[in-house]
């Protein structure tokens, strides 16, 4: 069971949500049949793609929509001068005559390609708004980051989410541990998401723990029982190793926290190495706990550095180890290498260039910030009402919204790629395997294109109908879902940079329905 | 009463505290006595000033520290070869024993100036430290953004948060409407913010109310009563106006929505006029339905501008105001231009530079997602343990902390403005009123300056003590105590661009102090 926030309410949402619903009533429109359009127009990060997710948290706002005695009180208490008969309408307000087509939680999305369809009476969908776009918007940017940080640093490293303490406030950095999961990264340091949403946690020490130890002094005990059961003189064996290591100059303090830290996880030692110096303390004081460990019979896991140039340090450490292998006879070769200070993309790009020796990335401010851009521009257009096209109108033309009732179609080429999205007016005819599509270019009508499709994915479907009709998955087989898309996508649409725009038409039938009415609609204008 | 969020748990926390936490227990130092300063190193947006807030969820959060079973049996199943002995521990800690400075909500804050010190044993400090971040680093981070677009708005506009939708989360959208309220916002349009914070609430209508409009037929009925209880035939009155006006060419959708507007709020009419063409549609529009309120007795609030060039858009509506002034023999001088399209600092500067009539701002992404810098990076370290003082030595200097138990003032000039902060160990003399106070600059030994300060503000104060010790202000009166420092602030220190250093000092004690420490921690590198 997981648990959503419980500031998801009717009450999350804009003012003029409820000064419209008002103006809808008293003009008798709050029942008119409406269908609004949930789309983003461009994708964020200068990509390609995008994921959509947050269904789930959607579905369950929808399902308990219901305004409090309470919330009615402060609704009356900010609207003074409207009539009685609007309240007991808004106190009886449900989704039960709301209908809501979606694309399945994780899928890759593009622009203009509705993620959620809402049909119902005016008044309720447009309530819905604010807070269907706040559920959506961030859940989307976070997957589509953490997507990207995923391609970037390739599918054989492990990357963790460490960023709780610089996300936006508390649901803000369970959002981004969810979602970041979603995306592609393997875990995180965030033990209530990893409680709620069971995701893996990960996580050893920090430098206040290093710093806490002044020496060997600070230790209360010098044993360590074995994986057998016997019982060892830990730090005389420690001390042996350093000896042997010549590592005699190391901090002290630093060494008695590491075998303090031994001695509690013997199995899951894994080392912060940058408190004093990296090179010169770090990783020598590792490396004669990891033998002393070794020597008893339990495996390292290895080192974190969160400082200084990653690139240069992991290639460092790593001849560290190796020399310590010969130094001591061990095979230190299975000992990972965490890096975790403010990596982005780029960093991850640049290391990858350079050449590093780095297994595992954790990703902070970066990720769940989203600071190279930071909001996911969904937006909720009024398409239709009372079966009649609504069309947004603006000289930015990636700003004109598509009318009218729509789904869309995914059509796969013959070496099972997707080519294109197709979308088409809900009655048309669907595309057909084998069958030739003529597919347009929304707004160019120079672009056209026939498909050929070896298989057609429908994008949309009925996942409310005065209930909940859509099981959502658990974040684990969201993942699952989002990597095989990623693995069947062409590389060169999710390429970090400068990539391939991916096709999103509509059918012959819905270009004109679109341009008869954009061209009805737009004014002449008169010069003078 | 304000709601929490339900995500403010003991488990909102990083997965190595409570692996430190066992290691700290395993090696009996969990009852340590530790001193954690939360310090931030570096003033976001390139400012000279940050604004610290927050501190409300933090003392509830330590008050209500306690780890259910549920969770205990969540962390017991992460921590499966630790010993029970440490569960029975976690089972009972609290915050009874820990102490917390702080400086009070709303204050203008600097860098390296510990915003808390937490004083207690080390297991239960160290396993504050996450969520203490996590709930101070947002706060601070959008008052901070919103006091800048104050400041760069100047005091006479009106600014409203319009960020719900673009927010981080449900949360993310909370806490940005609490503390941009408190840096200086006038109020947002988040109504669950309204109802929880007290913080006024604002909003009129979207465009898909406009578009829900196709002609004056949708209109159910024509009239509108007066202030003074007489009716009108309100549409037929719009209609002369707009023959008057010489606006017959205008979308007559957007007419009819603005009349139906107008008959919900005639009291409140504010209109979206870009739906169509603002300058041909929206204004006139505007000014057909307002000569009609007007004629009846009501006073329309004005207009809002979502997209196209503000500047221009703004002067080219009030020169139409000033026209149909003219031609009516109405005052339309009170009318009110909001703008809400994209707005960020630097837009604000440019327009102000350029000239405009806007008399409000409705600002959402890049308030709420602090886009030119969406991360504050508070830290938490440790100063001291057991007495002895602590200290993170790093090559970058602006990281090397600050050791022992400090405490600090402001002092304030002859001329009222604050002069510098001084940082000073706990127990040492405290700064006197006209008495020479000799401040240092604490990394550079040549940076000294005598102080007679006119008023000395101890800056920390006891919050909690076992029990909250510290009433918190509401919104409201934070908000005016970040106004009037703000006020009794030299403008050079909060001027956007290239703002003066405000001073940051420490006394000769401390700098001493802390410069032995550094010698005596920092290895001697060996050159060969």
């Amino acid at each position: 069971m997981q648990l959503s926030s419980n500031f998801i309410t009717p009450l999350l949402t804009d003012f003029y949500q409820l000064t419209m619903a008002y103006a809808y009533w008293k003009g008798r429109h709050h029942e008119d049949r409406a269908v609004f359009d949930l789309i983003f127009r461009k994708n964020p990060f200068g990509g390609e793609f995008s994921l959509f997710t947050g269904l789930e948290d959607v579905l369950r706002f929808i399902e308990a929509y219901c305004i409090s005695d309470e919330q009615l009180g402060y609704i009356r208490h900010t609207l003074p001068g409207c009539e009685a008969g609007f309240f007991d309408w808004l106190k009886g307000v449900n989704c039960r005559d709301v209908m809501v087509h979606a694309i399945p939680d994780g899928t890759i999305v593009m622009p203009r390609v509705p993620l959620l369809r809402v049909e119902g009476p005016l008044g309720i969908t447009q309530l819905l708004e604010t807070t269907l776009l706040n559920l959506v918007n961030f859940a989307c940017l976070i997957a589509t980051n953490a997507a990207r940080f995923r391609i970037a640093a390739g599918d054989n490293k492990i990357l963790l989410e460490f960023g709780l303490r610089r996300s936006q406030g508390p649901d803000g950095g369970m959002s981004a541990s969810k979602y970041s999961y979603i995306g592609g990264f393997d875990g995180t340091s965030n033990v209530q998401a990893g409680s709620i949403f069971a995701i893996p946690i990960r996580g050893t020490h920090a430098h206040s723990f290093v710093q806490s130890f002044s020496g060997l002094g600070d230790l209360n005990n010098s044993g360590l029982v074995g994986p057998n059961g016997q019982s060892h003189d830990f730090v005389e064996m420690v001390l042996a190793a350093r000896q042997k290591l010549e590592a005699g100059r190391t901090n002290e303090g630093e060494l008695a926290a590491f075998i303090g830290y031994a001695q509690s996880f013997p199995a899951g030692f894994l080392a912060l190495v940058d408190t004093y110096d990296t090179i010169k303390s770090g990783v020598p004081n590792f490396l004669c706990v990891a033998t002393a460990l070794k020597q008893i019979g339990y495996e390292p896991i290895g080192i974190r550095l969160d400082s200084g140039d990653l690139a240069f340090l992991s290639k460092a450490a790593r001849r560290l180890f190796r020399h310590a292998e010969q130094s001591m006879g061990l095979d230190f070769s299975g000992c990972q290498i965490v890096a975790s200070n403010d990596i982005n993309e780029s960093v991850l790009v640049s290391l990858n260039q350079q050449g590093h020796e780095i297994d595992m990335f954790g990703i902070g401010t970066h990720l769940v910030t989203c600071q190279a851009q930071p909001a996911f521009g969904g937006v909720y257009k009024l398409v239709e009402l009372n079966g009649h096209p609504r069309i947004k109108l603006s000289q930015d033309i990636s700003k004109v919204t598509i009318p009218g009732k729509k789904e869309a179609y995914r059509l796969v080429g013959a070496d099972g790629f997707p080519l294109a999205d197709l979308m088409i007016r809900v009655g048309e005819d669907k595309p057909v395997v084998g069958k030739k599509v003529f597919c347009r270019h929304p707004f160019d009508e120079r672009k056209r294109v026939n498909v050929i499709p070896t298989e057609v994915i429908p994008l949309h479907r009925c996942v409310w109908d005065g209930k909940i009709n859509y099981r959502s998955p658990n974040a684990q087989a969201i993942r699952t879902y989002v990597h095989d898309q990623i693995t069947h996508f062409r590389k060169d649409h999710l390429r970090l940079l400068n990539p391939t725009p991916y096709k999103v038409s509509v059918s012959n039938t819905l270009f004109n329905y679109m341009h008869d009415l954009w061209t009805r609609e737009s004014p002449i204008d008169e010069l003078s």
